[in-house]
């Protein structure tokens, strides 16, 4: 087979294609995709720094919040990293069960509703930032550091934007 | 409560400080939390748009790359698309049993490895990228068209870098 095939030809590869040269479509001029592709690359490199801890990317975003806003109620916490309550709770009983997180009465709340780190939470988490660090700069190693604050702003952007549709 | 609290105030909130004053710590600046901030409000606007159809993000990429390559064989649709083989074949077997795609024999094979649109996937995918247009409309409204194609630029190094990580 040539390289200077048919338009007819080339609309219809043989099935043994190689996956270069397989036809995409629009898929890589959409957003959409391109953000899911980069998004499941980050995703598996997230998973390879941080199975050692047992810890998820959403367990780090748990713990960061309320490593930052100790005694803060766990519905602000779901609210401000945007995850339902249900998975929540599956996902603190596991911090709470391994001694990373507890809970407790709060100031204004005798129920046990405030989130804190334990000392081995607390222990924990400056290993998980150098861990996230390496994560970060590893999977920013292609941009320079304006094209990251630029791609940190744009995506904010589309996520304002997807937000609003929701209505 | 005034908003002149002191430092030592602010480092250890009342617990039911609201949402919009929850410091989130180094979060905001990084790629990996944007993305994953950004990719779970795409994902919502997707399933919202998505849902009358029963059409899953990934199903929707599986039928493009069916569709403008037909008689691809499964694995180079998996690795064109960067899914599992597993999880391949459960969302393949429901396109099959809808009967949007069906797996039939290629030139080269005589097993059913190869995968084309039915006449009904073919109808489908017409009102799919129609949707899918709408979708894509509504995430990147926020974004002029430099800033669109500036974005996927830009996603797609992060996504090179993160996978040469996977060493």
């Amino acid at each position: 087979m040539t390289k200077t095939a048919k338009p007819a030809q080339r609309a219809r590869r043989p099935p043994n294609s190689s996956p270069e040269t397989i036809d995409l479509g629009h898929l890589p001029d959409l957003v959409g995709y391109a953000l899911r592709q980069a998004q499941l690359a980050v995703f598996r490199d997230f998973l390879r720094s941080f199975s050692r801890f047992k810890i998820r990317p959403v367990q780090y975003g748990i713990l960061t919040v309320i490593e930052r806003n100790p005694g803060l109620k766990q519905q602000h916490v779901c609210l401000a990293i945007g995850i339902r309550r249900a998975n929540f709770v599956t996902l603190l009983d596991d911090l709470e069960h391994r001694g990373i997180a507890r809970r407790g009465p709060s100031a204004h709340d005798q129920r046990a509703s405030a989130l804190f780190l334990t000392k081995k939470g607390e222990a924990l988490m400056r290993r998980l930032r150098q861990a996230n660090k390496d994560h970060e700069k590893r999977i920013a190693a292609g941009l320079s550091e304006a094209e990251r604050k630029l791609l940190i702003r744009l995506l904010s952007k589309v996520k304002t934007s997807a937000d609003s549709s929701d209505s």
